[in-house]
C-alpha cells in the first residue's frame, strides 16, 4: 500500500471506536481486551471522542455502546478491533460500510498460530482490507499505541510525552519495554508503532511515512519480518542519511527465527542478506533494546558526529584504565597514544605515580582541581590524534574530595561540552553509588544539562564505546556515500 | 616466595603499624595517605591495635605515635607503608630490624612511573625484601584491603561481610568496584587482596594460599602481568577443578597494554598466549566487572552444574521470546525446539494466539495462573533436550493481574527450585519498573530464596546467558578432564 495522506488521521483521530469491549469493563485479562484500551484512553485524558462496539451493552466504562461501528451517529478515524479471531471479517466488513478506513486489528490467533484455520482467518482480512482499501494496522500488534500529540497511549499509566524519536516495531512487547528504559535515558517519542503480522501495512509504509513526518527525527526500527525486501532497502538507504535509522532485526538464528514464526508469522530470513542490507544502507545495526536506546539518546543530543574512531579517554583509576582501554578496542574504537607535546603538556600537573598521560589519561590528581581537569580535557580535545574524547567520573569520589569540588567539576565539565574549542565529539559516563543526596542533586542537574550541550551520557564505558563507535561508522559510512572528504588525515 | 603458613597473621593481625600517617590527620587527599588507613580500621571496629608510625608527630587521630616501627612495645603482625617513594627503603630496613614480616606497600612512583629514579628505587625495595624475607605486598597496592574475619577493610564506609568468594586483583580500584557491585548480587567476600607491582608477592603466592585457604571457594582474579606464567598456570590447572577461578586479563590490546605498563608496571602480554592458558587450564575467562560478579554469584549458590547448552527459556512476550533466542545464540546457549511430547502437553493449556510451545514457552496464558506456570516449567524440565532452564518473569506484570497471582507464582518458582524434580540447572530474571513497594517486597523475597534453592537471579537474560554459557563450557571441560562422561547423549 502506497503512502496517504488521509493515514494522517490515525495517527491524530478526533473519534476511536473500540470493538470488543466488554459491558462490564471486565475481560479476559487486564492487559487484554478492548476495555483496557478505553481505560488507557481515559487515564491519560485522550480529548477525542471514544465509541465502545458491543451489540449485547448499553453502556461501557459510563460511554454508551453502539451494536457496529456503522451505527456509530459520526465518521471515525480509529478502530481499534477486539474480538475472537473468527469473529474480525465481520467487523472488517463494517468498518468498510461505515467508511472507517483505518482499522488495528488487535486480535491474535492468525498465520502466527501455525494453525490451518489461523492461516485461512489470516487470507480472508487481507483480501476484505485489500478490497476495501483498508488501513490495517495488525493483525495480531498492539498498533498506533504511542502518539505523544494526540495523547494517545495504549500502555495504562505510561503517559506520552513528546520527543523526536519513532520506534517501529513488529513486537508490542517490546514497545512498552522500550519507551520504558528509553525514557529512564532521557528519551522521548514522536510515535510508537507496533505493527504484528504486517499483513496490509508492514514496516515499509510506516517508514515511508515516518521519514516524512516532521516530528521525527530519528527512526528506530525491530523487524522479524519482511514482506518486500527490496523496498525496505530502498526505503533505509534514502531515510538514512537524513533522519538515522536504527534497526534492530530479531530472529537471525535458527531458534529465534523459529521463536519468529511463533510471534508474527515471520519468516526471518538469513543472516547474511541481513549484512549485505546493513552494509548497503548503512543503517546502525543493533541486537538489543538497551544498544537502540543509547544510540538513540546520542541521535537526539546532536553530539558533533565522530570524525574517526579515535578516543581519548579521561578518567580516574589505573585498573580502569586498562578495563577502558582493552573494552574501547573490543567495541572498535582506537585509544592512540597522545603526541610527545600532549604527553609533555599533561605531565606539567599529572604527577608520575601511579597516574598516566599516554591515554587513557588517569588524572586522579586532576579530579581533585576542577581547572587541572578542565586543562586535561582541553589537552585531550586538542591533539590531533583524537576524534572523540570520552570523560569518566565518579561523582562520589569527587565528594569525598569535597561538595565544592563536586560542583566544580560539574561546572567545568558543562563548560567545556559547551566551548567544546577543537570541535570534538565528547561523551560521559557518570559513575555514582547511589545513596547520597548531595551526589545524586548534582547528577540530576549534568544529565539535564550535558545531552543539551550535545554530549550523550552513557551508563557505563561500555554503553559508551559500543555506540560511539557505531557511530563512528555511521558517519564514515555517510561520508564515503557523500564523496566528501573531511575526514582528518 | 614459597607459601608460608606464618603469612596467615598477615590476614589476621593482632597488630598493625601504619607509617606516614600524618598528625593533623590530613593527607595529600582523602584516598591517600596513612590516616585515612588508622580511619577506615577505626570505623568498622577492627578488634586488634592500631600503632601509627611518624617520627614528627606525639599523636595522631587520638593515638600515641611511634618513632618507627622498631620502636613500637609488641611485634607487629602487618605494616602499612605510606611514605613517599624515596622513604621506602629505610621503612622495610626499619620493619627487617623489628622483625615485622608482613609489609603492605601503599605508596605509588615506582617501575610503573616510567621514570628511571622509579625503576631503580623498586629495585632497591625488592632486593631488601629479598634479603630480610620480608612478605612485601605491593608496591603500588591497596594490599590485603578487605579481610572480614579480621575486621579489617581499607575502604571508608564499606564493612566487611564475610562470604566464600575471594578477589585477588592488580589493581585496587578494582577492588572497591568489585566488592561494590557484587555486593548488590549477594555476593560476600572472604578476602580482597590488591598487590599492585607484585615484586615479591605475585598472583601465584597468594593463589596458593587462597587455593589452601578454608574460607575461600571460589576465586576471582585480575591480573595485567605476571612474572611466573608457568607456575600460574600449573596453579590455576590444579586449583580450577576444586575452586573455580574466575580470570580477568588486564592489558590484551595495544592501547591497554600500555595503560597497564603505566598502572603496574606490568609488561601485559600476548593475547594467544592467553588463549592458550585459557585453553589448557579451564579457569573461566571473562572481560569484564559485570561478568566476573555474574559468575561469582552463581558459583556460590550451588546452582546444579549444566550438563550442556541446551536451555529452555520460559517466558512472557513473542518479541521478547525472539530476543531472548538470539541472545542465547550469540552467548553460547542452544535453544533446541522440545520435543513433540512436550509440545503436546504444553499446548493442553497454552491456548495457540500470540503464544509459543515450541521453546522459548510464551507461557502468557500461564504467568495468569500459578499452576499452570509450574507445569510448564516442570515440562521444559522434563524434556531430555534441555539442559538447563532460564525463566524469565516480569513481576509488575504478575502483580497487574493481582497481588495474589504475584506471590503464588514466587511461591511456585521457589517450590520449583527446591524440588528440581529433573536435576536440570535453572537459572531467573525478575525484571520489575520499580517503585511498586509490593512488587518490591516479593522481589526482595524471591532475591533471598531462589539463590538459597540453587538458582541464581540474574540481571537480564544477556547476563543469564552469557554466565550460563561459560558455566557449561567450565563443566565440559572438568569432565572431559577427568574422563567420565556422564553428559546425557
Amino acid at each position: 500500500m502506497a503512502w496517504d495522506p488521509a493515514f494522517e488521521s490515525a495517527f491524530h483521530p478526533q473519534a476511536v471506536a473500540i470493538v470488543g469491549a466488554s459491558a462490564s469493563g471486565a475481560s479476559r485479562s487486564t492487559t487484554r481486551g478492548g476495555a483496557n484500551f478505553i481505560r488507557a484512553y481515559q487515564q491519560i485524558g485522550f480529548p477525542g471522542r471514544i465509541y465502545p462496539v458491543n451489540p449485547h451493552a448499553e453502556e461501557v466504562l459510563g460511554r454508551r455502546a453502539f451494536p457496529s461501528v456503522s451505527t456509530i451517529p459520526e465518521p471515525v478515524d480509529y478502530v481499534i478491533v477486539s474480538v475472537p479471531a473468527p469473529e474480525v471479517p465481520a467487523v472488517l466488513e463494517d468498518c468498510a460500510r461505515a467508511g472507517a478506513k483505518n482499522v488495528h486489528v488487535y486480535t491474535a490467533g492468525f498465520r502466527e498460530s501455525g494453525a490451518p484455520e489461523g492461516v485461512e482467518l489470516e487470507r480472508r482480512i487481507a483480501e476484505i482490507a485489500r478490497r476495501e482499501r483498508l488501513r490495517l494496522v495488525g493483525p495480531n500488534s498492539m498498533g498506533l499505541c504511542y502518539v505523544p500529540r494526540s495523547r494517545m497511549s495504549i500502555f495504562p499509566g505510561v503517559s506520552p510525552e513528546p520527543g523526536e524519536v519513532a520506534f517501529l516495531s513488529q513486537s508490542g512487547g517490546h514497545c512498552l519495554q522500550f519507551i520504558q528504559y528509553a525514557r529512564g535515558l532521557g528519551v522521548r517519542f514522536s510515535k510508537v508503532i507496533s505493527y504484528g503480522n504486517g499483513i496490509i501495512l508492514d514496516s515499509t509504509d510506516f517508514l515511508e511515512y515516518l521519514a516524512k513526518d516532521p516530528e521525527t527525527r530519528v527512526l528506530c526500527v525491530y523487524v522479524e519480518g519482511v514482506r518486500d525486501g527490496r523496498r525496505l532497502l530502498e526505503l533505509v538507504k534514502a531515510t538514512n542519511p537524513v533522519k538515522p535509522v536504527v534497526l534492530w532485526k530479531g530472529g537471525l538464528t535458527q531458534s529465534s527465527a523459529r521463536a519468529a514464526a511463533s510471534h508474527t508469522g515471520s519468516l526471518a530470513g538469513e543472516a547474511r542478506v541481513w549484512d549485505a542490507f546493513f552494509k548497503q544502507t548503512g543503517a546502525l545495526a543493533v541486537y538489543a533494546l538497551d544498544d537502540m536506546a543509547d544510540l538513540a539518546m546520542t541521535l537526539v543530543c546532536n553530539m558533533i558526529p565522530p570524525r574517526g574512531r579515535r578516543a581519548a579517554i579521561v578518567l580516574s583509576g589505573g585498573g580502569y584504565s586498562v578495563l577502558a582501554a582493552d573494552t574501547c578496542a573490543r567495541e572498535g574504537l582506537e585509544v592512540p597514544e597522545f603526541t610527545p607535546e600532549t604527553q609533555r603538556a599533561l605531565r606539567e600537573f599529572i604527577p608520575p605515580a601511579g597516574n598516566s598521560i599516554r591515554n587513557p589519561v588517569d588524572a586522579e590528581a586532576a579530579v581533585r582541581n576542577a581547572d587541572l581537569f578542565l586543562r586535561a580535557l582541553e589537552l585531550a580535545a586538542a591533539d590531533p590524534v583524537v576524534d572523540l574524547v570520552i570523560v569518566s567520573l565518579h561523582l562520589d569520589m569527587l565528594r569525598q574530595v569535597g561538595e565544592d569540588n563536586l560542583r566544580r567539576m560539574g561546572q567545568n565539565l558543562v563548560r567545556f561540552a559547551r566551548e567544546n574549542p577543537y570541535g570534538k565529539s565528547v561523551a560521559a559516563i557518570l559513575d555514582s553509588w547511589g545513596g547520597d543526596p548531595v551526589v545524586q542533586k548534582e547528577r540530576s542537574r549534568l544529565l539535564e544539562e550535558l545531552p543539551r550541550a550535545g554530549v550523550p551520557v552513557f551508563r557505563n564505558l561500555l554503553r559508551a564505546s559500543r555506540s560511539l563507535a557505531k557511530l563512528a561508522e555511521y558517519y564514515a559510512f555517510l561520508r564515503k556515500a557523500q564523496g566528501t572528504l573531511d575526514v582528518p588525515d
